[in-house]
C-alpha cells in the first residue's frame, strides 16, 4: 500500500529502528532517569538553547496540552488558527484537559497575521471574558504553508505587545526549517517561541515527540505536568532512543527534505496534468482540487480537505519517485488524458 | 546494570523486538485502522470475550484513566485500596482527568474484603455526598498479593449488591493468571470485571497497553475517551505488534511465570540468609527488610517502601539465577555472613 | 442613579421583597426540603410541564452550566451564536467547568438559522473532532431579538434530524414570552426545548434562576450536578419565595411587558431624535449608534457594543417614562438639537 | 417548626433583612462595582487587615473552592481532616472543580494536629506523586471543637515548614472568634492563614459568603476565579448589604455568642438528664448519644453522625431557652424520665 494520506502512514526509518535496537540492552531506571534520555536532552539543549528544558512524550496531542498548559492559568484563553490541530483534530482534548477556550481565527492559508491578534485582547481585564494568553502557532502550518522570518516577527512583535506567550506546536518543525534552510533552533528563534512541541513521529519516528521549554522557567514543573497528562512513559529510553537518532547526522533534516522535495514534484506533476493546486507547495503537503476522486482515493488514501473538491497529499520520508509517477498515472487515467 | 527496582527497568523481549520489526514495512492507515490492530484486538477478544471491545493505549495511567471514565458520571467516586496505583502513583491524574475522588480503604497487603464495601455507601442518594461507582482493584496487587477466586467472588458480590461497576488495574494480571495457572480471560472474569486494564509493558514489551470493556455497552465511546485523554497513538500498528507478539505463544505466561519463579526464588534465597519477609511472595514482587541497605541499594536500584526499613524487589522477565545470586551474595557480604 | 446599563442594574421588585419577608418565618430544612420550593417546583412545572424537573439556581452562568452538564458526554460539544452569554461572557466557565467546545455560529442579530447548523455535523463519529451535541439557543437573543415560532420551528426540526437536544438560555425568556403574547411554557415548546434555564434575576428577583429539565429524564441527576457546580443554596426558601412571587399573578409578564414597552418607547424617541438604531426593538433592548456620547454615558452607565460606535441600552422592570425622557431630552443637548 | 438539624436552618437576621431594604432603592451597576460592595470590602479590610483582598459570593462550598484554586497549581494537594466539608460535605466539587486531591487525615474530633503533616509530604518532588501545597484547616471544626492559639500556632509552624499556604474553612468562624473572645482578624492571624473562606450564611445572613485573601498576593486573579466557579452574582449589592450588617455593630459577635450560649445550656441540659455528649460543646454544636431518637427526631430534625447512636445538635442565632427546655423535656418523657 501506497499512501498520501498522511505521514503517519509511513513506518520507521532504518536507522530509528537501529537505535531502537541499540537501546536494548540490560536494565535501567524508568521515567527518564537514564543515559539515552540524558543524550536525547542534551541533543535538543544543542539544537533549542543551553538553558532550554526538554522533555520527551508519546504523542503530539500530549506534547501540544503539556506545552500550553505550562503557560496558562485557569481562565486564560490560547489564541490559535481557525484550522490549528489543536482546535478541530485533538478531540476536545484541549477543552478538556486545559479548561481553556480556544479563540480559532479565520485564515486563508493556516497563516494568522498580525492584525487579528488586537481584537481578541479588547476586553483584558473584564472578568467576564477570558483573557487570551498564549498564541499558538503551527509551523509549517496545517496547510503546508510556512511563516516567513518576516511573517513571524510581525506577529510575534504583536503578540508580546499584547502580553502574550508563545507557543509553536511543531508537529513539523522539521519540514518548515528544511524548507526555510534554517536549523531547528532558528526555526523556534523565528517566533520567540517560549515553548516549542517539536515533532518526531511525523518525521520518521515511531512514536516520541518533545516539548521543549525555551523560556526554562515554564519548565520547572513540566515533569508533574506530563504526568497529570498521562504522557510520562515508564520505559522512556526508547523514546529517548527515537530522538538521538532523530537528532543525530541530521536524520531530522535528511527526512524532512526529502518529503519536502516529493511534495514539490508531486505538486508540479499534478499541475503538468491539469490539477489546479489550492496552496503553494512549501514543505510537504499539496492540496488540490480533484472532482470525484473515486477508486483513486480507495487506493492512495488521500483526505478531503474544505473546500470544495479539495484534497490534501502528504508525502513523507519514504516517499519515492515510483509512488508519484504512479499516482500521476492514474490521475491520468481518471481524467481520460 | 542489574535491577530489581521495577519490572519496567527492563528492556523488550526479543520477539516482541522482531514483531516489532515485522510491522514495519510500507504504508498503512494511521490511528488503529490498520491490519496489525484488528489481529491484536482479535487476539483480545479471544482471551477476554467475543464482545469484548479493547483498544489500545500508550500507558498504564492511560489505561485506568479511560477504563474509569467509561464508568464514571461526574460526581461517581471509585472505591480502591489506599495503595492503588491510581491512588498514590499516578500524580493525581484521576482527580485531574476524571475529576472524580478516589475513596482509599485502608489494606494490609493491597487487596480490600467485601466488609470495607458497605460503609463508602451509607450516603447513596444524598447529593452532598460523592456516589461509590466503581470499585477498582488491582491484581496482582501493588504488593505482590493476589486475591483469589473465593476472595475476588466474595468482593464482587459485595460490590454488585452496592450497585458498583468492576474495574480491574491489571498492569500485571498476566503475573496473577500465570500464578493462579488461569487464563487471562478467567482471571477477568474472575472478578466479574467490566473493564479491565490490560498490562504489557511490565511484561516484556516497550510501551503499550489495552483496555478491554468486557461490557461491551461501556465501550461503545472508548475512542473518544481515548482520544480526549491524549492516549491515541498515530503510528497504531507498533502499539498492536507488540500485543500480537504478547498474546502469541503464549509470551505472555512465559514472561509472567519466568519472573514469578525469580521472585519466589528471591523469597526463599534471602530468608535463607535470614532476611525477613513482609508479604507473601505471590507473584513477581518481594517485599523484605533490610536495614541501612547502603551501597547495595544504588547498586541493585531497588525501592524503600512503606514501613521501616521495608524494601521492594521486582523480579522481571529477565531477571536471571545469577542475577539473583549475585544479590544474595552482597546481601551476605553486608551482613558480614 | 438611572441606568441604561443591564436590566440586572434595577433592585428588586416590590412583591418579591414582600415575598422575602414572609419567608422569613421560623426553622426550616435546608437545601430544597422546605414547603416554600415545593410550591416554587410545583408552579414552574404549571408553567413547564407535569412531567418536567425544576430546580432553583444562584444565578445564570451556573444555570447554563447545569443545563448543558445534564446533556453532555465528555467529548460532546454545544453549538450556539458566536454572541451568545455561555460563548463570550461566562469568563470560560463552561470550558472550565464542562470541558467541552463551544462552537460559536455567527450571527447578525443573535439568531442562528437552520442553515447553519450542518455544517457543524460533518465530522460525526469522528473521534479527531468534537460531537456537536446540544444546540444552544437564547431567547431572546444577546441582540434584543426573538425567534419567531416558525423560525424556532425550523431550526429545531434541523437539530433533531442531526441528533441534538436542544438548551433554550432563558434568562430573558419572560421578556420573549411577554413579546410573542404566549405563556412561558410556550415559549418553551416553541423550542421542542430538553432544558431551559430559565431567569428571574434580570425580571425583577434579587437573585435567583431555575433550572427546566423539559425532558424529565435529563433531571434525574441534576441534583448532584447542582451541588458538584457549586449552584445549591442551603436557605433555600429565599430562592423559592422569589420564584414564588415570580410566578404569583403574572408578576414575571407584568415586568417583561413594562421593560419591553419602556425600550419600545425608547427606541421610537431615539429614532424621532435622530439617532439610528442596529436591531429592531423586539423586547427589552435597544442597540443604537451614538458616537461620542461622553458625559451621556458616565450618566446612564450604558455599554459600548460590538460595531463601531454602537452602544446597548437595557430598560428594567423599573425604568420610568420620567427616565427616558430625560435620557432623550439630554441626548438631544448632546448632539445640539 | 423548631430544628436542631443545621444553624443554616433558622431565617434571616431582622438586622440584615432591613439592610437588603435598605439596599433595594434605585439603580446601581452589577458585579461589584457599587457602594454597598464598597464598603462590605472595607469591612472585611478593617477586620482582616488592610492589605487583604476580600471578595463576596453565594455559597460555602462557592468560598472554599475559591480560596483554594487560588492556592494551586494543577497537580497540588490539599490536606485537610478527614470529615472536613471539603472533603465529605461537598459532593465531590473540590475533586471536580480544582481536579485536585484532598488527603484526608483521621481526627477525633476535626482537629489536626502538627505529627500528622510530615507523613503527607514524604514524595515531595516525586513526580508521581501528588505536592501536598494548602492545609486546608476548619475553625471552628465539623465537631464544634475549636483550636486553642497554641495548637493552630504549633500546626501552622509544621506546615510552614513543609511549605504549605494555609486556608482556613471559618463558615463558623464568627462561633470560635466569640467563643475565644477575640476578634475576626485575631482569629485568622492566629493561624497565619494566607485566605479564608468567612461564613456568613449560618450565621444569621440569607445567603451570602467571603472569601478574603490576607495574602493579596493570592487574591490579585481572584475575580476571575469567582466568576469561572459561577459564584459571581449579579445584583451584587444584597450579598454586600448582608455583610455590611453582620460587621456592624457586631451582629457576628452577638449571633455566634448567642449560639454558642445555646448550645453550651443545651450541652448541659442533656448531660442532666443523663445523655452522654461525644464532644466537648466549645461553640454552637452538641454531639451526643441517643439511642433511638424516634419521634424525636423527626420533630426536631437533627442528624445521625458518624458514631454508633451518635447525634449532632445545632444552636442558631434564633435558638431560645424554651426551644431547649421543651426539647429537654421531650427527651426526658422519651426516656421515660
Amino acid at each position: 500500500m501506497v499512501s498520501f494520506g498522511s505521514d503517519n502512514h509511513s513506518g520507521v526509518h532504518p536507522e530509528v529502528m537501529a537505535a531502537l535496537h541499540a537501546a536494548n540492552e540490560g536494565h535501567v531506571s524508568a521515567y527518564g532517569d537514564d543515559p539515552w534520555t540524558r543524550e536525547a536532552e542534551d541533543l535538543l539543549r544543542q539544537e533549542f538553547g543551553a538553558d532550554s528544558v526538554p522533555i520527551l512524550v508519546a504523542n503530539g496531542t500530549g506534547a501540544n496540552l503539556i506545552a500550553l498548559q505550562s503557560c496558562l492559568r485557569p481562565w486564560d484563553a490560547v489564541v490559535c488558527s481557525d484550522v490549528a490541530h489543536i482546535n478541530v483534530d485533538e478531540g476536545g482534548a484541549p477543552e478538556r484537559i486545559l479548561g481553556s477556550k480556544l479563540i480559532g481565527l479565520p485564515t486563508p492559508d493556516g497563516r494568522i497575521v498580525p492584525e487579528q491578534l488586537a481584537a481578541t485582547c479588547e476586553r483584558i481585564g473584564d472578568e467576564h471574558a477570558v483573557q487570551p494568553k498564549v498564541l499558538s502557532l503551527t509551523q509549517s502550518t496545517e496547510y503546508g504553508t510556512v511563516y516567513t522570518a518576516e511573517q513571524a516577527g510581525a506577529l510575534v512583535s504583536e503578540a508580546r505587545r499584547l502580553g502574550m506567550k508563545i507557543h509553536v506546536d511543531g508537529a513539523r518543525l522539521a519540514n518548515a526549517a528544511a524548507a526555510l534552510g534554517i536549523s531547528l533552533g532558528e526555526a523556534a528563534a523565528m517566533f520567540d517561541a517560549d515553548v516549542i512541541s517539536m515533532g518526531g513521529t511525523k518525521n520518521g519516528l515511531m512514536g516520541a515527540e518533545a516539548v521543549v521549554f525555551v523560556d526554562p522557567g515554564l519548565g520547572d514543573q513540566a515533569k508533574w505536568i506530563r504526568k497529570a497528562t498521562t504522557q510520562l512513559m515508564s520505559k522512556h529510553r526508547y523514546l529517548a532512543a527515537q530522538f538521538i537518532a532523530l537528532l543525530s547526522d541530521d536524520l531530522w533534516r535528511r527526512n524532512a527534505e526529502h518529503s519536502n522535495t516529493m511534495a514539490r514534484q508531486l505538486g508540479e506533476r499534478l499541475v503538468e496534468v491539469g490539477v489546479a493546486l489550492t496552496q503553494p507547495v512549501e514543505v510537504n503537503a499539496v492540496f488540490a482540487i480533484l472532482p470525484e476522486p473515486g477508486e483513486l482515493q480507495a487506493q492512495y488514501h488521500f483526505y478531503e480537505w474544505l473546500a470544495a473538491d479539495e484534497y490534501r497529499f502528504m508525502c513523507s520520508w519514504d516517499t519515492t519517485d515510483t509512488d508519484i509517477e504512479d499516482f500521476i498515472a492514474a490521475v491520468g487515467l481518471m481524467s481520460g488524458n
